[in-house]
Formats: structure tokens, C-alpha cells, sequence
């Protein structure tokens, strides 16, 4: 019987970078936070079983390489940037595959969107771009994560299958709450990802507001579908959606009668919704 | 030799509440996210020592309690919504004194602000409202956590003690980032403290961008002082003030004349800046 | 152009299970402390595409099943429990596969393993088990998450490539220190898997400490062979090792002459180390 | 009206170091993994009011004597490393008083307890020392975080107080479970503190698991009593206890005659009971 290494890759998660540029023009800075993560496959058996590790890059020198790019080049657009990065890898002699992710934190102008060089935190989900190339080219994915959406009315679950063991009862007016992950598929080749981002961003937004919603299903692939009609270049969309259930609180048992509704938000256990739109 | 309680106190924290408010008038839903914690002290030294829960109140009860009244009352005023949980458990037999923290996470209206139910995660922090009584009356402060801000620029430190331990290199501009934790009083009987949150923060945001900062500790005292300054009600703050430090990340040895300036963020170790500042 | 849905599943996760275990024989209590994840694929394009949730099972029914399974087995064995639960879910109508995650948390008995009923949170890292069925059988997988494991010495890492990016000094002694996760496939119909855990997460310790490591990559696939050498039915395993990196700290510039060496441990940035090691 | 800085203090917070001792004597290495928080209060107006630096010791500064300090000396005994460090930073000009805290994670050697060099996280808490002094001296104090304990039963909650607002019923049989935080202060000159420390956890141990606990309150205060019964130099001794409920879930609705019983293990809400207890 023998034994075999079967796939395998490694790399750098977590590099931080934060870059700030410098806006000669107008005094103001611009400033980019990013997550990088590399990825890296190729023909690295010896490592593994002979212990020898030559021609493997070391997982220090990726974290070097981010930031010598983001230092050299304006990250004016990142899937250009992704790119780059993958190019290189590409580059490096055992490497036959590399995968670049970069995360984005969002971060907003003080004084109403005018100061010139302080921010907070902002809203609007952590941005998500995916470069993954080899020897046959890169593609793009783009995504967002920790988006959390809800909508206090225009949404109920009802009709579902009923047995000894099913306790919830149906209802036609609930909070739909949730945390967007998603992610989406370009053409290849397709260009103006960096402006693209934010316009399937707000589709999202608008589709997950924009109906009624009999289940959490229903609304993901309306949401899926409102993306590939609106962004032609987009060709399929994966999304993760976790249900933030907000369950109602009795408190009719106390005697009181509600002026409000209120709800105990929760995180577990939740239902956890995925799939996959495309185009045929 | 004896052994005795010194001091004793319980409560239910972390209790979620979500409400929404349906304007009949607008069509518009109101919605408040509340995380709800209550401590109450009193004479439960037989609860300790004999086992004897006579007269003790349940963090069960308090839990339902404050589901209760957050259902029977309207939630358009945090303070008062606090105080009247205070008040009702100092009526509780054994109770001496009661504390109500009630921390708000902020959501924002999608389609810019107009949609009448649908919401995302919103930006500047977690309100935080506290009351505090007993039986000679209700104390209000108010704070704000993890709000996330930062500089590019106009920040240095320099002119710091050195001895043989010391190697960070003086500077007249780096990055200022930090995740302001604060505490606010008000005099006894101040009103208006629902208006008075946003001003709060929006002045502490104002004060943490208008100046050359030399330290964080200067940054601090002028935060501290301009809320003073602005709102008379406001008898002290406290800052808590943990340095989210960007380091720069040395680009030249790999030959690279940067482009811009490339900064780690790190979140440990951090530098932690804590004061009060308050009137004569 | 025309859209469709390209698989989804559903589920709910983070069901949180603790049962005891009465011990009418000898007094002792038992415990299990588990989290479930559920999840489902069928036909459920409707649901979807249509609004209608005939016939779909509600993850809230879902949660209800796990309890309900779990009051009425021995938890004695948790690949039987999986496969149980698996084999109701594949008995629902639409359902066409389901899978179920089962997350094992420590506990230790106290008074040095004799204590009738009290504990304390374990060692050991967290256990994991998969159960996958369709109507053609149920298979299993076991692992292990959260397993840190550190070795002060007998690490190095040498010899990797160098190229203008590079400022990793070589080194033949380091710390090496990891987050184990892992997961191993059974053949189909193996036997014995409740007793087998343990034994596998010995010998991914043992091998983890018995040699001389020139990188991670090395003794993962090490750690992979002995786990598939001793335990005949595992028919592959994966290991994901993140690399804590232990980064020494420079203190001979303090004029200290080290009377031991000291290192910051890190999280961030981190490399990872990711393979299968599988039969030929 | 005048402002003024009321009580400022400054440090820096979570310093991690590792060390390693290489024990020549009998080949094996023994660890200390350690996060480190310091403290200073001083003359420090200055700073803060005008941006004068003049004195100020960088936090960097302060991490670089954590790791020159474990560098050169034995870490041996915890506490005479918080009051070595405590002693230097009350030598530096406008100091006034420093405090130290020391958290020690856990590792266990592999093989049994037996291996020179390999370990895995150890259970039993995060051990805690503080180190406090002023030009008066030094006072020490010790504690433990993290540790997560259960009992199955010998628990109880009944008797309590009941309103229109409670719904818990009385039970003379649940789940006790708890996160146990400690900090107990030594007497001034008290010896032997490194030897000290399993044996104060281990009281708080022995003492949660030896009785029938008619409250968590009950319960904290039989704890807090056996260390002061046992261990002479301690005079006071803080516990806080979150209570991890343990909820029962209902699987008569379905039929189910349980074999055992079921609960639902939660976070939040939670019942955090604290108090001190301390010699008379």
C-alpha cells in the first residue's frame, strides 16, 4: 500500500495594509485598508516528503511582496492590483497556480464626507476581491461579507412542511434579518471591476428591500438574479445567507399590552441559506 | 477570625432587544437595538451565606421586565427608558441600588436614507446610555464604544524619554488611529439627554480631526475638553483611548521608491490613554 | 439569456446539544456537549424561484429533531448519532442529500478525573464529525479543530528560495507552533469509529513531536502518513496548519546578555500550510 | 468655569512573550506564555495639556523592558517579575505608581506530561497576577480567568421572589455552569505566591463541586470562604460569576420519552453574580 500527497497549497493570510495617498491636487488623502491573503500551488512534493525546500518561496517573502506592490503602484483599483499580484507569483518557478484575496474595511470622511485626512469606520460591508490565476490567465471574482441587512415588515414564512416534530408556526409578518456573504463570478476579461464593486453592492441592497419576502430562499434569488440582470459581466453570484432570527418576545403573559413589538435578536442557532444564480 | 461579604452585587446582562415602531403616520418603521444589562445591590448577605433566596429577584424576572416595558412604553428616549427600569427595581423589597446600562447598535435606512423598513448596519459606534439610583435619586451618563477613528496625518510624537530601552524613532507625522471609548456625566436633573447624543459624539468626532495632535494624550484632553466646553450639562468624561498603531512597513530595502506610504496595522500591542477630564 | 439557480442548501447551524448522561451504575454523570450544524440539498427550485415552500422542512424543525434525537439515544457513540440524524433527513420528501456536522467540546472531570458530576472545560481541542448521506449510503469523516500544539525546538527552515523580496534569515532552530484542524474520510461500512478519535488525535500529537522539522509542510504530511499507516480505515486525511508564528525579540540591543530567549508570539499575518495525504 | 485633568493613567496592553528555559540538566524546556499590561499614573499635565513630552516614557519603550526583563532574569516566580517591573517603571522621573498584570496561558506537555520540548494548550484558566506599587511599596495580588466549570446536579433555584413579571419556575435540580474570574489580594509581605497559585485554584475548585448549591450566590461565597480558610495570606478574594444557563428543551411536545436529559447551553442573557468576600 502506499501513500501519496494529494493536492496541496499554502501561503500568506492576514497581511494588513493600509495605504495612504497623498492627494497633491486637492489636500486631500485617500486611504486604502486592506486584508491580502496568498495562496499558492505547485510542484512542492520534495518539501513535503524529502523535507527539501528548495525553490519554495517562503510565506515571509508574500507578505514582502504585498507590500513592495502597494508601496509602488496606486491602488486606484484593486482587481488591477490582485492581478498584479498573482503575475508575480505566477512568476516564481515551482508555481503553477496563485490565488490572491483582498479584503477591504470601509472607511468614511469625517465632517459629512469633506475632512481632508480623518475617517471613521464605515458601514456598507467588508469589499471582497478575488484574482486567481495560472498559466492560462487570471479571473475575477468580486464579493462582500458582514453585511448585515434587515427589514421590519414585508417578509413571513408560511406553507412549509409540517410533522411531529415542527413547532413554528406560520406567519405572514416577521423580521428578515441577515448577514451578506457573497460573491461573484466576471467574465473573462471583462473590465471596470473597481467601478462595478459598488453598483452590485447597492443592486444587492435594493433587491433584498425591495419585495415581499415568503422566505429568506426566495429573497436570495431575487437578490442573485437582480445582480446578473442590472451587471451583464457578471456571470454567476454565490450567496451565504444566515438568518439573524429575531424571535418575538411574549409579553402579553405579563399583562402588558404592547405599544410596540419587540423581538429578541439572536445568533444561534440560526438557518444558514446558500446557493448559486448563473446565467445558462 | 471571622470572615465576611464585602459587597455584593447581580444582575442580567446582555439582554437583546429589538423594537420597531410601526409610524402609522409616515408609514415610516422606527426601530431601536438594544443590548440591555441591569446590576442590582441590596441586603442579599442570607442569599450568600444561608442559602435563604427569600425576597431575591430573579435575572430571569429582570430579563422579562425589561422586554415588558420596553414593549408598553415608547422608546423615543433612552435615558428616560433607563431610568424607569431603575426605578421600578429599587421597589423591589431587598434592592438598595440599581444600575441600567443599555448600549445601542446602530442601524442606517437603505436607499439613502428613505426606505420606509429596510435597514443596513450603521456607521459611528454604540450608543451607550447608563442610570443609575437608589433611593435619593437617578444619576444619567452617557458614552460611546467602539468607535472606530484615524488620521493620516497632522500627528507626530516626539520629545518622549529616552533611556537605554527606548528605540521607537521620534516623528513629527504618523497615523493616528484609535477606538474611543467614553463616558460622559451629567449634573443631576440635566434634560434633553436624547438630543444631547449625537452633539456629544459629533463634537467628540470634531475635536479628535481639528488640531496637530503631539500625543494621544493631548488628542484626549482636547476631546475631553471640547465636549465641556460645548454642552454645559456635561459635568465630566472619561476617555479611554487605545492606540490602533500603523506601523510603517520598510519598502526600500526591496529597492521600491515608494509611491505612497504603506503602514501595518496591528492591534496588539497597543498603547492604552485613559484620563478624566472634568470642570473645577 | 435566461437565469436558474445552480444548487443550493440549507440547514441550520450552531445548535447547541449538552446532555447528561445518568449513570444509574456507578453514580457518575456523563456528559455531552455538542453543536450541530444541519444542512440540506433537494428539490427545491420552487421554493426559490416561485415562493412556494410546500414540502420544505423548516430549519426551526430541523433544531427540533436534534433534540428530540438526542433525548432519545445514547450519545454513546457520535458517528451513529450523525448517520441517525442523516438517514430522518434523507426520509423528508424533497430531500435528495443531508449532511450533518457534529462539534464535540471537552470537559475533564475534577478531583483528578473522579468527581461524580463537576468539570471543567478539557484539553485536547475540539472533535468533529461529518455524516453525508444521498440514498445511496452514508459516509463519515472525523476531525479535529482548535488543537494548538507547539514544540520549543527541533524546527527549522532552511534552504527555501531567495530573490529580491526575501529577508527571512534561515534558521535550523525555531519555535513551531499550530492550530491543528483536520479532517480524516472512513472507508465506507468502518467500523469502531467512536473509540477510533481518540486514537487518531494521539497519533496526530505524536507525530507532530517526533522528529526534526525542516517546515510545516514536512511534518504535515508526516503527521498525515502516520495517522493513514496506523489506522488502516482512514482512507485520507486533510490538515490545515496555521503557522503561529513565535517571532524572537531582539533584546541583546538592550545591552541584555539573554539568560533565555524570548519571542512575541503572533496571530497575524500568518502563513498556512494546507495538503491531503491520502492512499494510493 | 474652569477644566481640569482628573486622574490619568497610560500604558501598554498586551504584550505577548514567550520563553523559553533550556533546562541543561535534565534536556527539557520549560514555557512561560505570558500577556503583559503596564500601567503608569504620574506628573504627566504636561502631556496632556500643553503637548509637552518632556518625561513621558514611550509604551514602546515599556514593551521593550517586558522582553528585556523575561530575557534576563528566571521566570520562575510571576510574581517577583511584576514587582521587578513595577519597581523599574516607579524609577523613571514623574512616575508615581505602576501596575503590572501578568496572564499566563496554559501548556501541557505531550507524551503524558513527558516530552522535552512538544505541548499542547492546557486546560485550567488563564492564571492572573497583578503587581501594584507606589514609593510605599509593593502589593500583590493573584487570579484566575477563563475558567469555564459545570456541575450536572446537587443545584438548585427555588424560593426567590415572585411578581407579575416572573415566569422561571423553581427547580431543585439544574445545571450549574460558570466562567469563574477571580482576583485575591495577598497580604503585604506574603511569601511563596508562585507555589500559592494551583493550590488557591484548586480550593476554588474543590470548593465549587463539594456542596449543594441552593444559588450561584450561595455557591460564589463557599468559594470565596474555603480560600480564605485555607490559604492564610490571603485577605480578600473577588468572584465574578457568569452564569452559563443551561436551559432544559421541552422533547415531551414531540413525543419523545428521554432516555436523558437535553439542554441548551447559552451565552447571553446572562446572570453575572459578583461579590468579595475578606476577613473581618
Amino acid at each position: 500500500m502506499g501513500i501519496h500527497l494529494d493536492g496541496n497549497q499554502y501561503g500568506k493570510s492576514e497581511v494588513r495594509v493600509f495605504k495612504v495617498e497623498r492627494a497633491e491636487r486637492d489636500g486631500r488623502d485617500d486611504v486604502r485598508d486592506l486584508t491580502v491573503d496568498v495562496t499558492l500551488r505547485g510542484d512542492f512534493d520534495a518539501v513535503h516528503v524529502e523535507g527539501d525546500n528548495t525553490g519554495l518561496p517562503a510565506t515571509d517573502t508574500m507578505r514582502n511582496v504585498v507590500y513592495a506592490f502597494a508601496a509602488e503602484r496606486p491602488l486606484d483599483d484593486l482587481p488591477a492590483f490582485g492581478a498584479a499580484l498573482v503575475t508575480h507569483f505566477l512568476g516564481l518557478g515551482p508555481v503553477r497556480a496563485a490565488r490572491v484575496r483582498l479584503r477591504e474595511h470601509p472607511w468614511e470622511r469625517l465632517d459629512g464626507g469633506t475632512h481632508p485626512h480623518a475617517f471613521q469606520r464605515g458601514a456598507g460591508g467588508t469589499r471582497v476581491e478575488w484574482a486567481e490565476g495560472d498559466p492560462e490567465g487570471v479571473l475575477h471574482a468580486s464579493g462582500v461579507e458582514d453585511l448585515l441587512v434587515l427589514r421590519t415588515t414585508a417578509s413571513g414564512f408560511s406553507g412549509f412542511d409540517r410533522d411531529r416534530f415542527t413547532t413554528l408556526p406560520e406567519t405572514d409578518d416577521r423580521i428578515l434579518a441577515t448577514l451578506v456573504s457573497a460573491r461573484w463570478d466576471h467574465e473573462p476579461g471583462a473590465a471596470g471591476l473597481e467601478a462595478a464593486w459598488p453598483a452590485v453592492r447597492d443592486t444587492l441592497l435594493a433587491a433584498f428591500a425591495d419585495h415581499f419576502s415568503p422566505s429568506v430562499q426566495f429573497t436570495l434569488h431575487r437578490m442573485g438574479r437582480a445582480v446578473l440582470e442590472a451587471h451583464p459581466a457578471v456571470e454567476r453570484i454565490h450567496l451565504s445567507l444566515p438568518n439573524r432570527h429575531h424571535l418575538p418576545f411574549d409579553v402579553a403573559r405579563f399583562g402588558v399590552e404592547a405599544a410596540g413589538a419587540v423581538f429578541e435578536p439572536t445568533t444561534a442557532p440560526y438557518g444558514l441559506i446558500e446557493a448559486t444564480v448563473e446565467r445558462d
